[in-house]
């Protein structure tokens, strides 16, 4: 498994869930250009494999550093901090980054391992993008893509059609939805619905007193205001986490739907809508599994149990 | 009240529902630009005005035959008919249209009972954005907006973001939604889930035998057999007739929400979303109330009273 | 012939051109928005007419006071001043507007005289636009538009596609051009070419003494600054003015060509563009007859002729 | 020396000029998607190292068979011919392509040799933005680029803003011109005013009676014909091959200017057009030189000269 990841915040806990679950073997880390700066994500990325006690065990790839064809947009500071770790200002890591380009490592592995690599890609979809466009014959070898992006029958919180992810390079994310790769998304509506931590919650976890439990409490802390404040939800929402949740254990997604996706590259008010074809007006065969719903309690207990774990 | 309409098929019926009703006073049938041919379309609301026997007691207004910018893009007789009443090719109607334009008509009734009108538009926007690019003062002086178009967590019937009224002239639209006027919205959604005429309905209206029931049993043929055929519906829906009977019966409403809305009117892929700013990231006031659920059965039982009527 | 016009500096020149010519006969002036406040370019408008002399003689309609579809964008007093007459606020006309709307009076004027009525635009095309859209049979009967916009074989001043009054309501100008009228353009290169006041002009116009000399030296003051430093002009050139004179006379017009003319309304960069096909690759007929050259001595001599007239 | 190309008729003469020319050293050629289908576009480029007598001196390498976002566009083998040889149906060259992809050779030479490399790109700028992506390091090491696209003071023969090269690929040329390479742009213009091979020039290349001649007379064929008829020009136009010629002798540039030019990527009638702001509206510095005359005579005396060669 390949995790693409914009590091800040939430791509840390997933990134801790990720490489310390016995299910997953991930080959490798990618750096894509999004939530903060771009060498500040590659620390972050770094830094959360030592905590985890990975240090120098998986290695972590520098990818592009901006979006397809837009300028690089501001970076998402205020919810991340602006050390993408709720200001945590953490030491620099031990590790460094690997010289090959993740780009490169990303064409590299899965021609090595044709149909065994997943690609779980938890942040704007660049660098799958320019691995596609580089070496086209990737598209039939990757096993499959995990998305967090999108929703389903809900609105966005960037603008009424599009969240985060697609929305930074919605020419990356056009590529990739019409690559052939089979497709999964997880949403910003399922992380709203299903993985909200709560004060109760916090709490428990602050109780924890474990080593992975003190870096959850403090990657959160500006993140958690955030949403709490700014988009009214009960706590904190988890959408890259439970992402890789569902990667993990896939029974934690509850109920899904195959549609036809296609990515709104001009819109003034829905750039970066993934346009979903519920009523099959464009006539094509679905290229995507949208997350509908999914085990809340799950995935909160397979976050406690491994932040227990330290 | 204002009917603005691109007569055929379901606007019949709707025009049917709104002549006839005790509670609503129509003072003018405004024609739109839309489902078929535009004299085709007056010659439609005329014929329902002399079946519903108000023949010379309501006047009808010719307006715009094209879209604000867009060429007029080809109709919607695969839908409706030739005739956009099921291919019925009704005689010539004895009433002719007016010859005051429908724009002009419009302001003058706004202007003569300001507060007064309400404008029910089940057609494309390009009448009312005209009126109001003519006389902004009237956007002030309507009283509100019934529009059929769009849909509440759902998609959309021509393209993943739209349906057919706002497709049409997503520039008119943009000015309606951005003219202050308090607009209700009746999507396709709800029509999907509360207008349906299934075959047992069919089976009721037809032993009505009335001449009502025989002219809905004739205008709804091609529309019954294309929504069944390609719309996988298990019947006709009927999203001007309910949008006109939320209007005569408000409590056919049984829930809605207020949202800021705006029309893209760039969009590849979305063009003619009704964007819906549901977590308010545009941090602007509602301008519409958009039907989420409407009482399917009292939406029937007065479709069946009127039939039973003539 | 109706003059449609955002009054502000160059506007009122080409006004008092206009209706001092005895060539003329301006059945009307019809507002439009664009260079400043609409009451304020109505204003200018109205006063203008009080200088020439004309007070009383010619209505003045009021248009709308905003493009088709786009908000209004901010004015250009950096052009033309605060009161768009190079900051000389003048004293309030006395003739007052008509109750008429111009998009009414068009219609009707044009009406009154099929093929015999020139409308000159010297602003944003949107009372042109509106009056086809509410009554379409008009561009039949228009015997032909002079258009100030556009360049041929050059570059904009707004972007490299387009010049203002194209810009400021790309939609409206898309309608005019495809709505079949006989139209002229005379673009802003050929104002940069053959209409530039140089200070040596400046001298000679006020050595007139005249009442209109003192009208023009007043009205250029900022205008004429602007020109100089921020377009690196020898002068302040006079498009609306030499779009009038080539109506006056059209021998000024030394050069042209017949092309067919659409209007970019989507471009990122191009917005508003005049896209002419010089090349033939879309196949049409000639729309529009691009000037390309124009008679500077000519164009003086009427500006100083008219100026030493009162 | 790098030369980037969709190899078709005026490609393949630009590749003659260039690998027998004593002034260049052709590191590579990489091939990028346009004209024809992408497999015999490297043949084309194959068989004509072959024809000039290199074969297996010259590498070349295949990039991208689509552009970064938009889907493979129809060929232009209605110029070209089927093969893009005018029907010359050559046999299969000997030279096979090299297994580094053209992205990753671009990258290479430019890191061997900072500074030193020019490219010449003479298709789509598809490679050069994925290297550019890929590397970014790479902007400041490309001693300059040559780019055949756009014109100045000009209309486009695909729409009135863009000729083939710009237009395949906007997004990739937007890349390109805001990498900060020293930019060269030789336009479709220059081409028709300084490149076309007459009827005569036909006459004189056939009595040459070189090998050389008698290829550049098989691969034009179907080119001329289509010159002539469709683009109404005196012969066929040479727009690569007048590239190259500048970069073998940069004197046959006799005029040129230095702007700033961006690439409009959203445009409806302007797709493709390079934005070449000549007033200097933006108030960027010049990312680009663009030719404005070339010396004729010169051209077709290198032309002659290598023809002659064989
Ligand atoms: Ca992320
Ligand atoms: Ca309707
Ligand atoms: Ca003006
Ligand atoms: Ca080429």
């Amino acid at each position: 498994m390949i995790l693409d990841t914009d590091t800040a915040t939430d791509d840390a806990l997933a990134v801790l869930l990720a490489v310390t679950s016995p299910k997953l073997k991930v080959e490798a880390l990618t750096i894509t250009c999004g939530n903060v700066g771009f060498e500040q994500q590659t620390k972050n990325a770094l830094y959360t494999l030592q905590v985890a006690g990975k240090k120098g065990q998986i290695p972590v790839y520098q990818g592009s550093a901006r979006p397809l064809v837009r300028e690089v947009h501001g970076s998402a500071t205020y919810v991340h901090g602006s050390d993408g770790m709720s200001d945590s200002f953490f030491p620099d890591p031990q590790q460094k980054p690997e010289k090959e380009h993740a780009v490169d490592a990303i064409i590299r592995l899965v021609g090595m391992y044709p149909n065994e690599v997943t690609i779980v890609a938890i942040g704007p979809l660049t660098n799958i993008a320019l691995a596609l466009l580089r070496e086209p014959s990737i598209a039939k070898k990757i096993k499959g893509l995990y998305f967090m992006g999108g929703f389903y029958k809900f609105y966005g919180n960037i603008n009424p059609g599009a969240t985060y992810n697609a929305w930074v390079d919605p020419e990356a994310a056009r590529v990739v939805f019409q690559s052939g790769i089979p497709i999964t998304t997880v949403g910003f509506d399922v992380s709203v619905k299903s993985s909200v931590f709560t004060d109760e919650d916090y709490v428990r976890v602050e109780k924890l007193g474990t080593h992975y439990a003190d870096f959850f409490m403090k990657i959160n802390r500006i993140r958690r205001k955030y949403c709490k404040e700014h988009q009214k939800m009960n706590g904190s929402n988890h959408p890259d986490a439970i992402t890789i949740a569902a990667v993990i254990d896939p029974t934690i997604v509850t109920q899904s739907v195959s549609r036809f996706v296609d990515v709104e590259t001009r819109g003034e008010l829905t750039l970066g809508a993934l346009a979903i074809d519920e009523l099959g007006v464009w006539g094509k065969s679905p290229n995507a599994t949208i997350c509908v719903e999914a085990d809340e309690l799950k995935f909160k207990k397979m976050v406690f149990d491994t932040l227990k774990m330290s």
